[in-house]
């Protein structure tokens, strides 16, 4: 019997590289992407099924109704959710699954599924996560500074986290994400048909 | 502050490989290999202090009642033990120390050090296993037959492991063993010092 996937639900400070990270992991691996589903405006460049599924506020509710989500949010006024059709089926396939969520999506997800592989990307210091920002040059003062806020009490949530990848060099990074993922599929809880089968065959020698 | 080092116990059915596995992770990765202590008499090659630290009945002795061993068991009438002393000071040094011990042993390192990370060896197939004891060519049948006796036993313990890692292809299944000893190492209940430094930095920017 073919094991299961893993889900691998991963968060991090605004900055830490997650995205650039995700995109490694899925163009070098082919691990599976969910995409969240949004209510809110897409902006410029924005694909739908590619960055989000744009859905209206009557369908995003009517999914939640129909238990469509492994987990939803709403911010501002605007809904975000990860689609649970998606997510389980996928790992049905025996394909490991890849979440980007923040801090509370994520401990919502690992109470659903205690499997869930935890991971938060850091950058190696505040100063670097600061300058990485900076550098997009794609944000004002304000907003840089508002992210910032943020990390401090994204910050206190690390523990919660299975495990801690700080991102100082990129390949270095999707390596040690790589382990993880090989490390948790090589858990002995996946392993029960294959032990069984060599204990069966032990037996009959 | 630097991390501790890890605790790595590797045990496996005979003829799975362990001991090339084990010469290979300290060739590569230059990790701190434990050397058990025993009373039996050196067989011709072995070196005392590379295969074994050989002890008289009474040296051994004295180091039980000193908590020299981290764990000791008696088979036939020789003791073989593990010592505490280099276990423990590879790891505060923040060295990884391998371990490659019997089922009872793992077990026995397990309840002391919690934090230990255990891991068995296999190989795919109890045929292949099987054919590896013969192909060794150094063992007569009824030694091969009392080793495929022992792996059934063994067996029962696989899930007791956290990881099990099937020997197919040795520099495949080094990989893997080095994938696991870099996601233990990732563990955020080794990052407290790393996740204050980084909380002081935010809150003082």
């Amino acid at each position: 019997m073919e094991q299961k996937g893993l889900l691998i639900v991963i968060s991090g400070f605004s900055g830490a590289g997650k995205g650039t990270l995700v995109k490694e992991l899925v163009d070098r691996y082919g691990y599976s992407l969910s995409i969240s589903c949004t209510t809110r405006e897409p902006r410029p460049g924005e694909v739908d099924g590619v960055d989000y599924h744009f859905k209206t506020k009557e369908e995003f509710e009517r999914l939640i109704d129909y238990n469509g989500f492994i987990e939803y949010a709403q911010y501002v006024e605007n809904y975000y959710g990860t689609p649970r059709k998606f997510v389980e089926e996928e790992m049905a396939a025996g394909h490991n699954v890849i979440l980007e969520i923040e801090v509370q999506g994520a401990i919502n997800i690992k109470k659903q599924y205690p499997d869930a592989v935890t991971m938060f990307i850091t950058a190696p210091s505040a100063e670097i996560l600061k300058s990485r920002l900076y550098g997009r040059g794609s944000e004002d003062e304000a907003t840089i500074d508002k992210r910032m806020k943020r990390a401090i009490t994204e910050a206190d949530s690390m523990p919660v986290y299975e495990y801690i990848v700080v991102n100082d060099d990129l390949d270095e990074c999707v390596d040690q994400v790589q382990s993880i993922i090989i490390a948790e599929g090589s858990k002995s809880k996946y392993k029960e048909s294959f032990i069984n089968e060599i204990k069966d065959e032990l037996s009959n020698m």
